[in-house]
């Protein structure tokens, strides 16, 4: 009798624990009205009750969530085009100021080369001192957080703060220090991300539910969308962006998400007078009647896998550089304490390489990224124009009187080893987009060449002659960018960027081919080398470093100091446990002797037991007052690590326990799989 | 003593029972020479010796996979062309014969009619007699394999067979019957698909991987990225029609195998003649300048909220048509019986309808389907064409001198409910592109008359009047598909059959707001409608129409007579335990009292256990011969079907255990999935 009334108190207390779901507005108003420190009450309650209203009103249509990813993709939007109308002008002033000292070659050069350093050390320093996890490109963490771990430091509005500021100082760098936008962005819309997710669980009625890694699979989504206005390349980013499963639940929000952050993006380009409708961001103009003869496939394929070998070289290099800085003395010195003198240095060694007057006409350096895209992606043949003087020339590649394609040969050579000097620059920088430019140059290379040589008329065929560079140019761009990442959205990206569809089929063929060369022996790709070189969390990135290491068993990893309780015990042994322990579920087994696992109870029940028996001062058992919740699945010490992540981030549950033979012998938690990975990466 | 030496004989048994490992080559050799039986053995050992190397050779480039990958796009392109070419010259016959009848009219009904009612009635009894299975869609079915469960009958090659003659047929019946081809396709290329992953598995050197999940998924993606020559839209349709989860193993295998399938459809179109370069299927020609005004984004997704409107009505009538087929007795005995007299009688009854000197001229029924979607997409505007009659008119919408979008709305009103009629045909037939061409027409309804009252001067703007009535037509078709099967893949078809990308936002949007009204209220797409009809064990068809059903834990569905051994079972135990278990793994449990789990072993160790107890005569224990395997992830009786299902496919376990605080108290296998979900079904 005593237990079903203990039982029965139970049932009321959890009520009185969780009483927001029944009338909660009064509920709110009458907490409000009772605080007597808080000005306004009758206002604040004013407002709060047509908030409510409002919520109701907008409930109705459809789940809050919904609200939240159009908020999402609306305002990484905003953010982006803020950030490029910033960079616009910044690059401009250069530009003017720049163009204002002609005639004087010594305060040019100086133009030149301290602006972009003064703001690669004045981004460097920003994140140095306000928040030193907003350096890099986001992508690896961003991976790491959708692979299940919490990285709370990456996600801080300081983080955000720092990262927007110092991202504006990168590109407005410009094209000496060649970075990019991409990948800072898809980690300021996971940050966007997850306050809108605290801001949505806040507003829904309280359903249990954690929504916060939905919010940060669309916010991935978003980051590309909204970025260049590409929706369906950033879908699929976040589908390869995933550790091993993609959760078809997230399918419909990511695109919704990201036609509104593309829409907006668009649209905001439209209404500053860019262009008289939404348009491509790289709107080229390929001839549409015959886009390429069908031999020319053949071309594609070569191009994919010249690509894949210069990726792999790039790759080598940059993995190179990432040790090199971890253990040469003078950079680890600088990269620990003079970030900012060292971003400087670099900074100014890259500007004085790429000065116009000096070896900077040979490689184009005048230009902004977006020209150089834009003139790579150009559909007449540069060959044809040099021959044909009444066409004037778009661009000016040869500036110095030489061949367009020798001043791209230097260009191909001199940005290698500048790119991966520029990714060690300790400050916030996407590496995508200087990726996609330079595989740009690959392809254009090798169209020019093709036509050089059929032009010259060492085949008779003229069909080699006439074929359009542009493609061969945005072919390379998608499969080299595709190599370096080991990703296929570069294809869908390389699309969306100029609106050209006829290119499809090549570009996939040669972005497929570039993979198939770049992920050949297990190779890591850029961004698991980054994952690795930072020790991050991060499972495949891990696999890809040494295979076997996530077969481990668990069994062999578990943590050592287990609480469990027993099914008899009385209120010293849940209070002890209750301080030893941190996590919301506590495992009961049947006896210490036994260890048979029953179930688990909830920490709020066990410090309701503690308060009841303190008061009522009987010397109950645990079994006889709370609620043993069954377990969900059950892992063995035999599972290996990889299953065990897989089954965590599927079962959505808090706590997985594992048992042998029906004896508890641990637990996984996503704090416990973090310190497991952790710990995995330590041995490499 | 004597328990190491069983165990060292137990792993030398082991090691007879799978000698495949080594040598092999020699291996195949002495069998073949062994046995007197065959011809021209030593011939055939030469040829299994080239073929041995050559599988050396081709395994050093890459996995045999790959090589499987390639193979199925390859193959099912060439099937798809194959169709295509057949139903062409099947379509062109039928229109020469209807041409040489002209004046004729009565001749003319019955060309008109008997055609289309004759192949209906050849496809249906072909299907009927040799292969039940090969009816309908089979996307329905396909979903349910790739949910895990298998169904041998749907992969048979007498139903790829039945399926391609019987598909040719309805094809041909051409824009009477209105069916289309994308989802029989995808069910052919899960034929193939499954018969080149046996394949690949018996070339492979015997790696104990379950390969044939992969290959569906792959195949899914090719039927769709064959039949349209459209890959990138394939693998998204990989994506939307999983279960619950998309894996990234096959993100590149889908993007290859779908890129080679694409590549091989279009260079076959081109070396037969269709065009000089590989281009899109239905290649449009809008203006690239202005594709459209930005305010028009409000009419694309108005155009949205109509598709999605219309296309619950059309989900509705369809779904009252499969209950009434079932409950209604003439359909139920003409269903069951007499296949071909209802297919002839249905097509001859739309037959008649569409007859051109009748009601067919006001619903342009002398088109293909192919011929209606160009004239849908063509950018002029009809209205301005019927005004200036320098412009010939490239379609014969308004043959009886009505305006065009008379007949549009005419065709509209009558095609629905044909189509809905259409779908009860019992022979192979897509429901797909006559969907996708409702909807272009719904698109371009609503574009000619916002076209029409702005240009009858109803509103001062001019930009409504010049709009392009073919992007409407294109966003409808991408929405209403879309919202009919409740995916977003139709909007990267659209794109890809035309090569248009400047519409990309606005269909993506279209087809975002017609999904949106489309699944409000938890509504069953097209798909879902024929599973629960069909009483197909698919468990996301179940969901949407009992929501509460998957939530049952385990525990109450769990089978009956389930096997065990104890620890210490005799050769009379587990004798018996063989005969009544067909399980591979057979779990054993500590006594049968305390039924305390403590692993599995397997029926093969079994078998040799109770021959080498016949042979010794020895009464050993089967802890003492048999290896007992620690079990994988343990279900708790607690874990919902759903959890337990996505489990089950995410481990790649054959057998998942459940046990309740230690104790076995049944198991899961794919079988036993099945049975489960099939009972589920049944209550519905």
């Amino acid at each position: 009798q005593t237990i079903i009334d203990a039982l029965h108190e139970t049932v009321r207390q959890t009520a009185i624990w969780e009483p927001e779901n029944q009338s909660e507005t009064s509920h709110n108003k009458t907490l409000l009205f009772a605080d007597p420190m808080k000005p306004c009450r009758r206002t604040r309650a004013v407002v709060k009750e047509w908030l409510l209203k409002l919520r109701c009103c907008l409930g109705a249509v459809c789940g809050m969530e919904w609200y939240g990813y159009a908020a999402l993709g609306i305002l990484t939007a905003i953010l982006s085009f803020l950030m490029d109308l910033s960079v616009t002008k910044l690059l401009r002033a250069h530009r003017w100021l720049y163009m204002n000292l002609e005639g004087n070659t010594l305060l040019q050069f100086f133009c030149w080369t301290l602006y972009p350093a003064c703001l690669c050390a004045v981004a460097s320093s920003f994140s140095h001192n306000i928040c030193p996890f907003s350096t890099g490109s986001g992508i690896p963490e961003v991976r790491t957080m959708l692979a299940g771990i919490e990285m709370p430091h990456y996600l801080s509005l300081t983080n955000m703060f720092t990262k927007f500021l110092g991202l504006i100082c990168t590109l407005a760098a410009g094209s000496t220090v060649f970075l990019g936008k991409v990948g800072p962005f898809v980690h300021l819309s996971t940050m966007v991300g997850a306050y809108l997710s605290t801001l949505c669980s806040l507003m829904r009625e309280h359903k249990k539910e954690k929504a916060a890694g939905e919010m940060m699979v669309v916010a991935a989504a978003v980051g590309v969308a909204s970025c260049f206005g590409a929706p369906i390349s950033g879908v699929l980013f976040s589908v390869e962006v995933m550790c091993s499963h993609f959760s078809l639940r997230y399918y419909c929000p990511c695109f919704f998400s990201a036609a509104c952050g593309a829409l907006t993006f668009r649209l905001f380009s439209v209404w500053s007078g860019d262009g008289e409708t939404l348009q491509a961001l790289f709107k080229t103009n390929f001839p549409t009647a015959l886009p390429f003869y069908p031999l020319e496939i053949l071309l594609f394929a070569c191009l994919g896998l010249l690509c894949g070998a210069v990726s792999c070289c790039y790759l080598f290099c940059h993995r190179w550089i990432l040790r090199f800085t971890k253990t040469s003395g003078i950079f680890v010195m600088m990269l620990t304490t003079e970030k900012a003198l060292y971003s400087a240095t670099v900074a100014f060694l890259l500007a004085t390489l790429t000065f116009p007057h000096s070896a900077g006409q040979y490689m184009a350096s005048q230009h902004t990224m977006k020209q150089l895209l834009t003139t790579l992606l150009d559909s007449r043949p540069w060959s044809a124009q040099s021959h044909n003087a009444s066409v004037e020339p778009l661009l000016e590649w040869s500036s110095s009187g030489s061949p367009a394609y020798l001043s791209l040969a230097v260009f191909l050579l001199m940005k290698m080893w500048m790119l991966v000097l520029a990714c060690t620059l300790p400050l916030p920088a996407g590496y995508f987009m200087p990726v996609f430019i330079y595989g740009a140059a690959l392809g254009r290379l090798l169209a020019e060449g093709v036509a050089h040589v059929s032009s010259t008329g060492l085949t008779s065929d003229q069909q080699w002659a006439s074929l359009n560079p542009g493609g061969y140019a945005l072919a390379g761009a998608a499969a080299f960018s595709g190599a370096v990442t080991h990703t296929l959205s570069p294809v869908l990206l390389a699309i969306e960027l100029t609106g050209q569809f006829s290119h499809a089929v090549p570009i996939l063929l040669a972005t497929l081919t570039a993979n198939a060369v770049a992920r050949s022996g297990n190779r890591p790709s850029f961004y698991d080398a980054l994952s690795v070189s930072k020790s991050l969390p991060h499972l495949p990135s891990l696999m890809k470093a040494r295979p076997q290491l996530p077969s481990t068993p668990i069994g062999q990893v578990l943590g050592v100091n287990l609480v469990r309780l027993q099914k008899a015990a009385g209120p010293a042994e849940v209070q002890h446990a209750v301080n030893t322990s941190t996590d919301t579920e506590i495992p009961v087994v049947d006896s210490l002797e036994s260890q048979i696992l029953l179930g688990f109870v909830l920490r709020p029940h066990l410090l309701m037991f503690l308060r009841h028996s303190e008061a009522e001062s009987l010397d109950k058992r645990l079994d006889e007052v709370c609620c043993i919740h069954p377990t969900s699945a059950l892992l063995s010490p035999h599972n290996t690590i990889q299953e065990a992540h897989s089954i965590l981030s599927l079962v959505g549950a808090e706590t997985l326990f594992v048992a042998d033979r029906g004896r508890l012998v641990g637990l996984i938690t996503w704090p416990e799989m973090k310190r497991i990975i952790e710990d995995l990466a330590k041995e490499i």
